[in-house]
């Protein structure tokens, strides 16, 4: 702990800004006091089931419709024909986010009057040339708080930021999203350190999970996560360096796609003080989360069509290719129609699924297979293993920190607190070497290990895609999450994954307790995880995004559908 | 220097190595010594000039046809078709290949046996299949010697490696041009460390220039140039970290492609001892030297086709798109009817070009705008300056190298000795600091910056490419090529980069001799570099490598075409 820690003044900043957060919401859009309470009183914390957004009173019944009913590619479609206007489908959302944050503190930054005036231009701009300003056109669109947005703060949860000027520039993706046309009506929370999965800070307080508000709503994409699982944006832009979007898209039972790093633009973000960004090392990478793989592919396709390159110099220069050109004789024009092989990641020995979690797989692995995918069931082998990848992620972490870990200049919450590592106890897969530059070598040849272990897994065995568990565990109670196993190897692989939301915890179904072998990993609680939204995530290799949110549409569609074999 | 200096056993391995050398010769194959000697003799070192593959009666009129007449596209379809076998074609290459080995010592490896036994298996795949066997079919490849190749051995000139076995297994590369269809039949010589512009090793000795056997031949790359130039290849591929591919394209007149790094996989490759590969520092890059454009894009095309991350999990999985989808109304169907918008590079006024350099660069600008080319002369900005570019790029290297310079168990060779930088006194651009890892995050944050400055230029002035010149000087006398000053910049970038021959020294046109304004830097001589190749390089942003090469192939037409403007 620095300065900051003895500093009280602090407690005057995070009030002020506090307040400040609270009047961006006009007063009319503040839920009646007594209705507030009942709501958060909702049976078992499952504050979706008594439909929330309608009892709050303050959506109109179209605002109801326009937040419910139409998927973000529908409203851009419609926004384009002008079918409705951007300031309806704006004010509806921003109303339904600001119910969403009295409910679950998803919000960090609230602009919502801006917002409003932006779409009234746009709205104009249609009228005035008959056709949409870009492929975003008059979509509201929320993102985490680490992006810059010129005029407001990007504290990212770190009280020291809150003494730093509104950010004077847009972060490059910002900058892309406004381009194509977007509405930007707010930030979302994230966790103090932007390192745990429970979205808890000093300033903005504890994002929940709408789904149960007992568990957690994920992180370090929490916000994000809560306010699309409340539908209170259309599509929201995450970041992820070990599960960030996939572990929040999973607890809150949403969409998420993790692209490989740099083919969307990650320039320009807060980021943890004292992170050293190591060339080579594990890259941070953003992505969409959303309802739908169809949304999260016309959100890419969109962005995408700006040239990331042009604005930030890091991001790859290839075009999106998308709709992919047919790859068999019986593929359809939307590349659906053709039969994939999906190789089935090997659970961990060291690190057990939770039982809905193994269920979630076995079950889409067996649809799939009906709908006449080939499966593989990829045989266990050491040097492509869950464990293995996170623990070599986690000495490149290490490398990029001084010191080791975050330099906080404030005290930490408690998932910070609990969060030590169990297996630096262990010997770590690359030895510590006198010359850090030997180090970073060695650790750059592990990973490359594990990477040709991948490629041999794929070439061998000649996979389009992987499905792996969306996580260890489904959504866990507030401050439990642990490591980000079955996330984190695939960032350390820089591979694009899609995290579909698949079946729910049933106690019913898998009524045993069963205790973690690690510390640091969560028990498996029936009782507690009762209705907890779980997921699987499709892997594709390296910049293989297209094929891997294409597989994951197909994926999605054949896992809930209960169509006979025969009738394929 | 170490202990391998000390044993006198290196003066036996190497003789014993130079005795298997040439009896990999067949003794039908060699020059008889009277026009050995006299060819050698050619005035002005102009070996090319008196047809010396001819007047060393070891082709026959065919074999001379099949390497002079055709380009490797040609051929391609030739032994597509089955109008020519790859026996003869291999055959004839085999020979002429043997022949530049006698008058300019540009092979290593030497495996012209195997090579025929391997054509003989690909027509009689033809004959029975109908079809070829991949898309090189039958085409003869030289590669330079760094890559391993079963059953050879792979020293990278080092006279340690001659202790080492023969390479067990394949380079990534190697395996994608056999499983292509091509045919191997020599591996072609390199500078001792690699990092010279004089291919001179303690093992295969000097490689000289066909086009002037006083001027470098070019490295690291060179014997590859040497090669190509000499025709006795009609395709080959080298390696290039800072020029090693451009500068022997350049100094001996032929075609160079140094792809994005990782768009060709390098695994597998000899690298210099003590040599740590930094993750995220300057990555080499494997690329095709040629005869035209066309068969550049042509043997990208064909290796890309296999899908190069299959063969090694660094290597881009991103498929190579080509023909590219028409960018314009008036493009023709092969993209060439585009007209390109194309900045100039300002020089460096610390690396003043030589005079022939400045004037080709200048002659191909105007050209290009007579063709209807948009031509943008780029101010100098010190942000994006070739020096610095240059400065940024050699403390990558250094971090790299244990104890900042290769470990050589060897004496230095001429070009390795005089190698030292004198840019090494001045301040460099990013500060050491006591922490290796914050070093390495400064110098990342440098080259950001550096590529961020260029990112802008291509924004700002809405560029397709910019045209450089292919270095700061044409070939220049044995050992005195310096700082691969306008070529590196690139690498740092990790651009690609299409070398183009373009013009010649003509000491009538320049005849004013200029002093260098640096150490390590050679003068302009015009009697000395009189009749020299001169290039210039064209250059696309990261990943545009099919942008590069359609580009490059709309240039080289057009800067060779005298028709008036108006008929265009």
């Amino acid at each position: 702990m620095g300065d900051f820690a003895h500093d009280q003044d602090w407690r005057v900043l995070v009030a002020a800004k506090k307040e400040s957060q609270q009047s961006a919401i006009p007063p009319e859009w503040l839920i009646d006091s007594k209705v507030l309470h009942e709501l958060k009183q909702c049976p078992g914390g499952r504050l979706l089931e008594p439909s929330p957004a309608k009892k709050s009173t303050i959506l109109t019944d179209e605002e109801l419709e326009i937040t419910e009913r139409y998927s973000a590619t529908d409203l851009l479609e419609k926004l384009g024909k002008g079918e409705l206007t951007s300031v309806a489908v704006t004010r509806a959302f921003c109303k339904r986010a600001a119910v969403a944050q009295q409910l679950t503190s998803c919000l960090t930054e609230i602009f919502f009057e801006k917002a409003i005036e932006r779409a009234e231009e746009l709205d104009n701009y249609l009228k005035q040339n008959n056709k949409p300003m870009g492929p975003l056109h008059g979509l509201p669109i929320s993102c985490k708080d680490t992006f810059r947005v010129k005029g407001f703060h990007a504290t990212g949860g770190f009280l020291t930021n809150l003494k730093e000027p509104a950010a004077e520039s847009n972060s490059a993706l910002i900058d892309i999203l406004l381009d194509a046309g977007a509405v930007l009506y707010a930030k979302t929370n994230v966790p103090q350190t932007l390192m745990t999965a429970d979205s808890e800070n000093h300033i903005f307080g504890r994002t929940l999970n709408p789904h149960n508000l007992n568990l957690t709503a994920g992180g370090s994409s929490g916000g994000e996560g809560s306010l699309v699982a409340f539908r209170g944006c259309p599509l929201g832009i995450g970041t992820d360096i070990a599960g960030s979007i996939r572990i929040p898209a999973m607890c809150c039972g949403v969409y998420g796609f993790k692209p490989t790093a740099n083919r969307l633009p990650y320039a320009g973000q807060t980021n943890p003080p004292g992170l050293i960004r190591v060339p080579g090392s594990i890259e941070p990478s953003a992505g969409p989360l959303g309802h739908s793989v169809q949304d999260l592919r016309v959100a890419m396709a969109a962005m995408m069509q700006l040239r990331p390159w042009l604005y930030d110099a890091d991001a790859y220069d290839i075009p999106w290719r998308d709709p992919l050109p047919l790859e068999d004789a019986a593929a359809k024009p939307d590349g659906l129609g053709r039969k994939l092989t999906i190789g089935i990641l090997p659970e961990d020995p060291a690190y057990p699924l939770h039982p809905p979690v193994r269920r979630a797989v076995q079950t889409a692995a067996a649809k799939l297979e009906k709908a006449g995918h080939r499966i593989v069931w990829l045989p266990p082998d050491a040097d492509r293993e869950v464990g293995l990848g996170m623990r070599i992620a986690f000495q490149f972490f290490g490398v990029g920190w001084e010191g080791g870990v975050p330099q906080l200049a404030e005290p930490p919450v408690v998932s910070v607190a609990v969060g030590s590592h169990p297996f630096s106890k262990d010997p770590p897969p690359v030895p510590r070497d006198p010359s850090p530059i030997r180090f970073l070598g060695k650790l750059h040849a592990a990973r490359g290990a594990f990477a040709d272990a991948w490629r041999r897994a794929w070439k061998e065995n000649g996979l389009d895609v992987v499905l792996a568990p969306g996580a260890l565990s489904p959504a866990v109670p507030l401050d439990t999450y642990g490591l980000p196993t079955y996330t984190v190897m695939w960032n350390l692989l820089d591979f694009p994954v899609c995290l579909i939301p698949f079946g729910k915890v049933a106690k019913s179904l898998d009524p045993t307790p069963v205790k973690a072998l690690s510390a640091f990993v969560p028990d498996y609680d029936p009782e507690a995880l009762d209705g907890a939204p779980v997921g699987i995530q499709i892997v594709a290799p390296h910049l293989r995004d297209e094929e891997c949110l294409q597989a994951a549409q197909l994926i999605d569609r054949d896992i809930r559908s209960s169509v006979p074999e025969r009738e394929r």
